[in-house]
């Protein structure tokens, strides 16, 4: 039940898709050397391994208790979040300025990978500190950044996002929180519920970001405002002073991710907190998603880490478990689990599946700081296009395939895999969250049919499958078993752009028709992305197998053979469903359900 | 969180699939009319929503707990367990020389989906003691029937299924547990474990079937026997005696199922336990297959219960949740969440599996009572080889997409769902032990392609695979969207002859290579099969919609549309995987994992 950080494949998807070796030529990024990055992950996954990954099953046990008005988090919880901060890994990619690290936003991610894959529950404090961190430092006044952010980046106060109400979950324009101005600030009441981490004793602080309407505000999300609430009222000169009027009412009993507190919380019983807005009155929404399309990157992390953990100690159980003789062999000795052909096949799912992910969330990180620093405005532009438009896609796809490789992880541990001891169940259950929280993953095809595709008429989808073009051009043209991957990208590709069309012809004739195809197009897109990264990333292998590290470089090359062979098979089918299941999804009468 | 029995649905596939009609014209079970049938599944349906599922989650929260050496059921399921037994559902499908009801077994799969719908957890009792009726029947001496099975028939004894041993799963021929011959009789002495109701509080005897070793017996599953091993022993009069040597040493912690208790029995610690031969030494295995297809089918019987209540939940929680406009509405009230097309297609795909999922198990239990009493011998035999075919893809596929049904019920919940006050995330801990017990899904797949395939060189698949080319032919001489059906079922048909005809050309050069495919086979199987069945339904259903079911049987006919075009769409991917998908699912090096 160990986690080892998995820094060769970690490294190489680094290098060979999400092009570290370029962000490092930036000049925002000049110190990111080839050792610094190695070592950055040595460390981390040292970290992870050593201190993080030892508390997920207490955390699991444990759980956070609500004990008389406070939350107490699971033993060793605090001081391992001490030790996290102290170590400066709260604050990597945030700005120097305010005591960040200024590293990439891509090595960030490739940490919280590691966080996440050591102990999901831990690692969703940091993971909402960064969302509030990422908000405040956009959108905050100089004065709220001077008060909030220093502390925030190194981690001794933590964030989280209020935006859940019982009448207002998916459909955040419902929320009911109201905010009153109240001389320079507001005075703010309502409940919210699902608060990640909404209270806790891992940090001296919790800096609430909570969307709230003010008393003349427009009906829907037009009317929100986003404000900071923080648990204890911090004075002029940074001092913590008296808390604040929110209470933790009670905490979730949850399938998994126990470890950590998802709380309720009250705002205003003694007659209003006090609330400082971000920005201006009801542009509230676009501060959040903001903040909330980084944050559902940083989920598709979580599915990425877990899923990792997942294959790994199923890779671990099917090499010492002995059961069975070898099928094509005269031996009646039980061979480990591994040399059987379906226990093989499920193996090479996770593993190729996972690299998928990972290579699917690097491309996307080091988008983000591609679109931040690149010089030229052009490259900068099409970078936060891609941004965008792979977001929900490394969201939901990275989690409900987390699902499905936790859920191979079970299988592969037969009878024990059921226990909760082994482990595998724990993580099985963690998983299930992710699919569900920061936009469901329908809300995510949604936004990738409805928003990414329909604003620009398809134009950023067809620049990105331009790329997918060139590569699989660029795979025919190789040696070995290359060009068979690359006509395999080549052939699906043309399954997702017919998809691609008919959404956008369906679109502006029938928005029912085309969201009903909205799931099976982002399981499309995620096929068809990841086939394209592991494409890239056979292609690096390819280039420098001549090497000491063949063996590794072949086995990448394997991968991407078998994901095209054995998954990306799927795409023509689903491509089938998004064009021509749409009317009988919408045909059945509503009372015949 | 109630459980209502889809009825109308049951007896509409009992009709239109399974034939029940014709079953009853067999002197066997002349006596099943259709109102028998019907106030059977009504009287059922009542005790089910009325009686077990009031204590699903009790079960759940509870669970069974081992007290000072005694196992202790949930508050309520003794009691249950007793009106269950009082009320003849135990022995319903059973010889009536033994106080069975006689009736068929396809009425027997109905009323069991049922209890494992209402509670899967309680459903297990009975489960096993069908296994063990089932063997006893076949295979037990005169003396044995007369002693066992009117007590196991009614249910004041219960039974088990005593397989695995901690190196011993799926490979059942590695086990060690002794049988000594003692005179009449053996002394049994080993560790089982997995014992579902291996100890507990709600019968007053347990029968467990135990697989056991004879000392010069030969090594491996051709040296294992079968033996009877009472809890409490049974005098000649039938009467309880003293505790036998078989002791409860402790319970597993599961993720699920948590109110059956899952057991680690001890036997023989005081010099072995008395144990009674069925049927001659070293032919257990053949015995225990037996016992185990009817136990497969069972297994596959809970994922279709278990689903169905998922999906209940999710329609009227998504029937009455509000949240969002409408996407094609100007008006912005929030709406049902059933109108937004992302959650009608996961409503839709639950349904529409969940049909095709209960026309396969029903098609299969007919398949064993046309099995038993039809007057043919050759059409007896035709029906076993299609119950030997189908029952791998009923366990497997059923189980599989319980699974991904139960998921979609917490995704259709959103956060609620990962509340474990809900009840959803129940359902999905509970559904995931379905692909592992009696035999994992791989283990499935691997009887499909390499027994129920190979065994015959095909025949049995061809024959099966004619009936669905002239259901495919049938539906494309009708009206409506029946030809439609009918060709998307034809062409999919060739996807499956294309992999069965590869696998049987495959297995004779490179066993390993073909079971490489055999998990993707299996899922094509249960597709293909699913469309062939629900097109069955849709041509029962056109036939009779001039009808006061009109709606009802327009929406099977939808169904069955939906199916083909958003599901079975998966089909020629699977057949491509399986073809093309083995290379690179073998290359991998072994320490590149």
């Amino acid at each position: 039940m160990t986690y080892t950080a998995p820094i060769r494949d970690m490294l190489f998807t680094l290098d060979a898709v999400a092009g570290i070796g370029d962000l490092a030529q930036l000049p925002a990024y000049s110190e990111v050397t080839p050792d610094l990055t190695a070592s950055v992950l040595e460390e981390a996954g040292r970290f992870a391994g050593e201190v993080l990954a030892p508390l997920n099953r207490i955390g699991d046990i444990q759980g956070s208790r609500l004990e008389n008005g406070v939350v107490r988090t699971p033993d060793g919880f605090a001081d391992a979040y001490r030790q996290f901060c102290d170590g400066g890994w709260n604050g990597l990619p945030f700005d120097p300025d305010f005591g960040g690290q200024g590293l990439p936003w891509l090595l960030g991610t490739a940490v919280q990978e590691m966080w996440d894959g050591a102990n999901m529950a831990f690692g969703l404090c940091p993971l909402l500190t960064k969302a509030a961190v990422d908000a405040l430092h956009s959108f905050g006044t100089p004065a709220q950044k001077a008060k909030y952010l220093a502390p925030l980046i190194h981690g001794r106060w933590s964030g989280t996002m209020n935006l859940t109400e019982p009448q207002a979950g998916s459909d955040v324009g419902a929320l009911r929180t109201r905010a009153v101005r109240n001389g320079e600030h507001y005075r703010l009441t309502g409940q919210k519920i699902f608060i990640t981490y909404g209270d806790h004793d891992m940090s001296e602080n919790i800096v609430h970001m909570v969307l709230a309407r003010t008393p003349d505000a427009p009906p829907g999300v037009k009317g929100l405002s986003l404000f900071i609430v923080p648990k204890i009222l911090v004075g002029a000169d940074g001092r913590l002073g008296a808390r604040n009027d929110v209470r933790c009412l009670s905490l979730e009993h949850k399938m998994g991710i126990n470890g950590s507190p998802t709380a309720v919380l009250a705002y205003g019983d003694d007659g209003g907190a006090f609330a400082e807005l971000v920005g201006e009155e009801n542009r509230g929404i676009e501060y959040m998603f903001a903040m909330m399309n980084n944050a559902r990157l940083s989920i598709g992390i979580e599915g990425l880490g877990i899923a990792e953990r997942a294959y790994q100690m199923s890779r671990d159980y099917a090499r010492t478990r002995l059961q069975s003789r070898a099928v094509d062999s005269a031996d009646p000795s039980p061979v480990p689990i591994i040399r059987h052909p379906d226990v093989r096949r499920m193996l090479m799912t996770m593993r190729a599946t996972i690299d998928a992910m990972r290579a699917i969330i690097y491309n996307t990180a080091a988008g983000i700081d591609r679109a931040k620093h690149l010089p030229d405005a052009k490259d900068r532009a099409a970078w936060l296009g891609e941004v965008e438009l792979l977001t929900p896609v490394a969201k939901a796809w990275c989690t409900d395939m987390a699902c499905s490789i936790t859920s191979l992880a079970v299988q592969i541990h037969g009878g024990l895999g059921f226990i909760e001891q082994t482990g595998v169940a724990q993580l099985y259950r963690d998983a299930r969250i992710a699919p569900i929280y920061e936009g469901t993953n329908g809300i995510q095809a949604n936004d990738l049919v409805g928003r990414k595709l329909m604003r620009d008429g398809g134009d950023m989808a067809r620049a990105f499958f331009e790329h997918i073009r060139m590569t699989a051009a660029e795979a025919a043209g190789q040696a070995g078993s290359l060009p068979q991957i690359g006509a395999a990208l080549n052939q699906n590709l043309t399954a997702i752009e017919r998809a691609t069309q008919w959404l956008i012809a369906t679109w502006p004739k029938d928005k029912r028709l085309a969201l009903s195809g909205a799931t099976p197009y982002l399981a499309l897109f995620g096929l068809v992305s990841g086939a394209f990264l592991l494409t890239r990333q056979a292609l690096a292998a390819q280039a420098h197998r001549n090497g000491a590290d063949r063996a590794f470089l072949d086995g990448k090359i394997t991968l991407a053979r078998f994901f095209c062979d054995n998954l990306l098979t799927a795409a023509p089918g689903l491509a089938a469903t998004v064009t021509g299941g749409g009317a009988s999804t919408l045909e059945l009468a509503e009372d015949m359900f």
